[in-house]
């Protein structure tokens, strides 16, 4: 029978209630003939609660036990999801990720998945198993330890249980009903996609749109495995939702497919560095190992044999940044004149495939913004994307008016 | 090195703190040397958390979905402890059932440990582990299956770690100091024992003394575990608690060591039953499959080819032993005049090892009770318990009574 997995997140199962309305969705699916594999994260509010003990108990703590107690909530999702399926006379199970196995690194809290042998779940399904309920974001190591995925692992459970069992579609369900041109809450004329393509859905997810774990969809696109993201509240048809896919299967698109925007940024410039090759190595590394998220970076010739260099990063990332650069200067590794931190920044992008065959986006949008009297900071681009830094002040004016000049409100 | 095995239940790891000094506990253990296995069990509260989710789910639940739901309380607290262990600078890890591992039988909810292989847990002492956290309650069964061991389950697993690694003794840290001559809630004079055989600890847990569970004293009878039961929230010295040992190591003891008691009991008498081989095992079978926990049973002749036959069971049992009976009776298995329930009684006994060797415990007992003008209503005895079934007004005075007459206030 084809395989379909079906995810369901934290809000999507946090009390008993939501469960068997989950599970109410997997019969359906049931009954068109799908073997399922549901993959479900904690009751939310649960990895939280575990979380706190953890950080309570130790602040340096070793996160092969961070993950073997971070790891419960799944469990006891998966086992109630099973017998909320038993109680509708469907044939489930619960599985831990140790007893898939889920096959992972060794690198605990943050472990990426190598493999997912196939065949203890086929035999349950050749012996009439009809939904193996698997528990999301965890897995094992090579030493037989428990690790997890890091946050938001289940997203990418998800599509590795569609990858190795060459699933039909991948379902994620969410308090979302789908991917929009952009956040609602900042333009009311925001539309849900039908469909996106894999490339732009990974600008969007990492430009904050917050709806999949970028690493799943990573993954989703190199197997090429179907997402579709839905909300778990609503009836649900099988066009519901958003489809994300190969960019071949989208057959008419709007050139621009969202506008996206991060509005906590801070734009930072060291000022008159002294160049040298290998310099933005060692500054990048310097961020890299303060943990700074360094997102946006633009270098400026200021004179001869000196250079400004510009980045972006959260706004709450600037005094690590700071700590950094000065430390690295007291090691004698870099030289420069000053750090200018402006923290009242946004970033925002427009994303679409469709830049790649139509000229003049980037034109578009820089006049939109000066029309709207919008001074541009800093400007990046990539093949699918243009991004800028402005005040943030003006996002939201920003985000609408770019909205309406790319026409994002009707579809293409 | 020696290894010790430390068991703390759920009121003694209820809190970060409580387990923070409950790792204290064990770092003193670890300072004289010995290499400690802790067993833990859940955080007070967590299991009754999660068997309310399971049976709010399913009234009839899949016991292999229980078990997988309601061992998550136990991995959280092992990981917890080795995280706070850790945080003493002692080398320490958890293990989840599988990872040892616990091997048990498939009796899910009741599995029956079967072994415990030493070699993982071994080799990582002689790595420099100074302390293996165990999650108690809870094992692997041939199937792969999480599999639990019952309500109390944890005392088992402690006492079964005890014989597998022959420890030196096993410490069962609980709510209560020791095992008393009686419960100090009825009787003021109720005295600590320092020492107590494994044959008397049976028969004062399995009569509701309820300090350690029935099984994990049997276990520990079977491989000659040394138990200590002692307090978790007191300071500990070497002497302190109950040890619960062989009787050869007990040098001096009372005739009788403690008077226990069951409060909830009812009688039952099903009257003229036509008599033949076999209509005892008819009948209580027929209990048993009924649920029916049966304790105490006398049979009379009452007349030629009839029996009276009597017993006593929990009293919120006896409309499951009154419809179990009926059906017996429709189906023409049985047949007797009536089935008679006293639900006013309360069971008291005296239990000692010395019984075996002095005369006259029974006399004196039945004469104390007579004094007090109480009635005794069933009789039975073994080899070292005398027990009666008396009216449930009368419990209090008749066990203060025999506390006093058996000189149980002083010691040996």
């Amino acid at each position: 029978m084809p395989v379909l997995v079906m995810k369901f997140g934290g809000t999507s199962v946090a009390t008993l209630d939501r469960i068997r309305r989950a599970a109410k969705r997997v019969g359906v699916e049931v009954a068109k003939g799908y073997d399922v594999i549901v993959i479900v994260s904690a009751m939310s509010g649960k990895t939280n609660e575990l979380v706190g003990w953890v950080n309570e108990t130790s602040a340096m703590y070793d996160a092969r036990e961070y993950d073997a107690v971070v790891s419960s909530g799944e469990n006891v999702t998966a086992g109630l999801m099973a017998l909320t399926l038993q109680e509708m006379d469907i044939p489930a199970r619960s599985w831990q990720g140790w007893q898939v196995p889920v096959k992972t690194t060794s690198a605990h809290s943050a472990a990426r998945i190598e493999e997912i042998p196939p065949e203890n779940l086929r035999a349950k399904f050749a012996d009439g198993m009809r939904v193996a309920v698997v528990a999301g974001f965890q897995g094992v190591s090579p030493e037989g330890r428990i690790t997890t995925l890091g946050r938001g692992g289940s997203d990418t459970t998800a599509v590795a249980f569609a990858a190795a069992f060459e699933a039909e579609r991948c379902d994620i369900y969410t308090d979302v009903d789908g991917v929009y041109t952009t956040d609602p809450r900042v333009e009311s004329k925001a539309r849900k996609l039908d469909k996106i393509s894999f490339e732009e859905m990974l600008e969007l997810a990492s430009l904050g749109a917050k709806v999949l774990q970028t690493r799943s969809v990573e993954l989703a696109m190199r197997y090429k495995v179907k997402l579709r993201v839905l909300s778990s509240f609503e009836e649900q048809s099988d066009e519901a939702g958003t489809l994300v896919c190969d960019e071949e299967e989208i057959m008419e698109s709007n050139v621009v497919a969202g506008v996206a925007f991060s509005r906590d940024e801070a734009k930072m410039t060291l000022v008159s560095v002294a160049d040298r090759p290998g310099i933005a190595a060692t500054i990048f590394t310097a961020l890299s190992e303060a943990g700074v998220n360094v997102d946006m970076i633009v270098q400026n010739i200021a004179e001869e044999g000196r250079t400004d260099m510009t980045w972006s990063c959260p706004v709450d990332q600037v005094k690590h940044a700071d700590a950094a650069m000065a430390k690295a200067a007291q090691a004698g590794v870099i030289n420069y004149a000053e750090l200018i931190a402006d923290e009242g920044v946004a970033k925002v992008s427009v994303v679409g495939i469709g830049m790649r065959s139509h000229t003049g986006v980037a034109a578009k949008m820089f006049k939109v913004l000066s029309d709207e009297g919008i001074n541009i900071k800093v400007i990046t681009t990539s093949e699918i994307k243009i991004s800028v830094l402005i005040d943030r002040k003006y996002m939201e004016l920003a985000v609408q008016a770019l909205h309406d000049a790319f026409g994002l409100d009707k579809a293409a």
